[in-house]
């Protein structure tokens, strides 16, 4: 049984578990430079230098900054894209659906600082923002709509203007602008956006977050 | 009278306008070059470059590109101040006030795409929206709150989320994303920020902008 014996495994199992530890070294190390200085300013030296790996073997992994800033938003898309529906899975309320997916996205933030901040500075773009992630959380929009519990004109901008607000909210928590109960509160102001005033909202935004498997 | 013959200015005058006129050409050439590539990836040479300056005489202006960021800042917020309180002076309902700002703020980045293209890329920071512009801003909505015209449970989070959306939107009007009736549709979504729900927001909106005096 060679799965009993690492020394035994065949090389390629063994080459395939050390390149996918240095991927995801360089993965948290681009997170952590981006998260201090934005994608922009970051460079690949810097980034092997922070995984402490050569400079050449990133690209072994990666064809050029572009493709790991892509990589990274993908990793973000996946892990939201799957709390988006385990949520949506459990909870049947559209409102506390919605509530509860941006108060799991900021917990992240705040638990995950580096994270947030790669996040937050990258904001990821519309196009981004059409498929995985972006494309659930406009799911669960629509269907609060169509339950008649949301109330929205303006969809294509309510969702822009959604995605604006949480970013510049989950910086705002970051910097220590917002620094008591800001899961909650952008809970509520994205409700607001969709047509939920106040008093009810806050009242949604404070229900027991459903437990989600981790990932 | 100096004044009516260039000539016979002192040199010192001739000097200093030119001097000025080197300022506003990096400070257009920093706009452009990081419209494009964000104010982090932008070097001081591009810039020079772009300008048609040598890369010197930069120095003789600014002490670093941090200092160009800060100047291109000061200017936006410079010229958003004017035009709020400009709209502030003439327009009597504050929900009117806060959408003609609004209003103001997308048709110049619409009539600008660079100038907007800079501002939704470097997303004034928290400490800039507590200064100039942000603190006009701010104002405005608490004079609305007062005179009882806007229902806000919680200032500091819905300010934070305001700047976020306007932000998001005109980027998302920039990339064409949003391409009918941006600056309405932006101010629609703040007034409901605001707590004005949509049918009055929509009128409010649509009401005609004051004229102002061009800057």
């Amino acid at each position: 049984m060679p799965k009993e014996n690492p020394a035994a495994a065949p090389a390629g199992g063994r080459a395939s578990r050390r390149r996918e530890r240095t991927r995801a070294k360089l993965l948290a190390a681009a997170r952590t430079v981006m998260a201090r200085k934005g994608t922009g300013a970051t460079t690949i030296q810097e980034i092997t230098e922070q995984a402490d790996v050569g400079f050449g073997s990133f690209y072994n992994h990666f064809e050029s900054k572009e493709a790991i800033v892509e990589a990274m938003i993908g990793e973000v898309e996946e892990t939201f894209a799957r709390a988006l529906d385990q949520i949506a899975d459990v909870v049947d309320d559209p409102a506390e659906v919605v509530a509860a997916s941006v108060r799991n996205m900021m917990e992240r933030v705040i638990a995950e600082p580096d994270w947030g901040r790669f996040m937050a500075n990258s904001r990821l773009s519309a196009p981004h923002l059409q498929t995985g992630f972006g494309a659930r959380f406009a799911r669960d929009v629509r269907l609060g709509i169509e339950a008649g519990r949301f109330s929205v004109e303006d969809l294509e901008a309510t969702l822009v203007a959604v995605g604006g607000a949480v970013f510049a909210l989950a910086a705002a928590c970051l910097d220590d602008v917002i620094d008591f109960e800001a899961p909650e509160r952008t809970a509520i102001l994205v409700l607001n956006l969709l047509g939920i005033p106040s008093p009810e909202a806050v009242e949604v935004a404070h229900r027991p977050l459903p437990e989600l498997e981790s990932s």
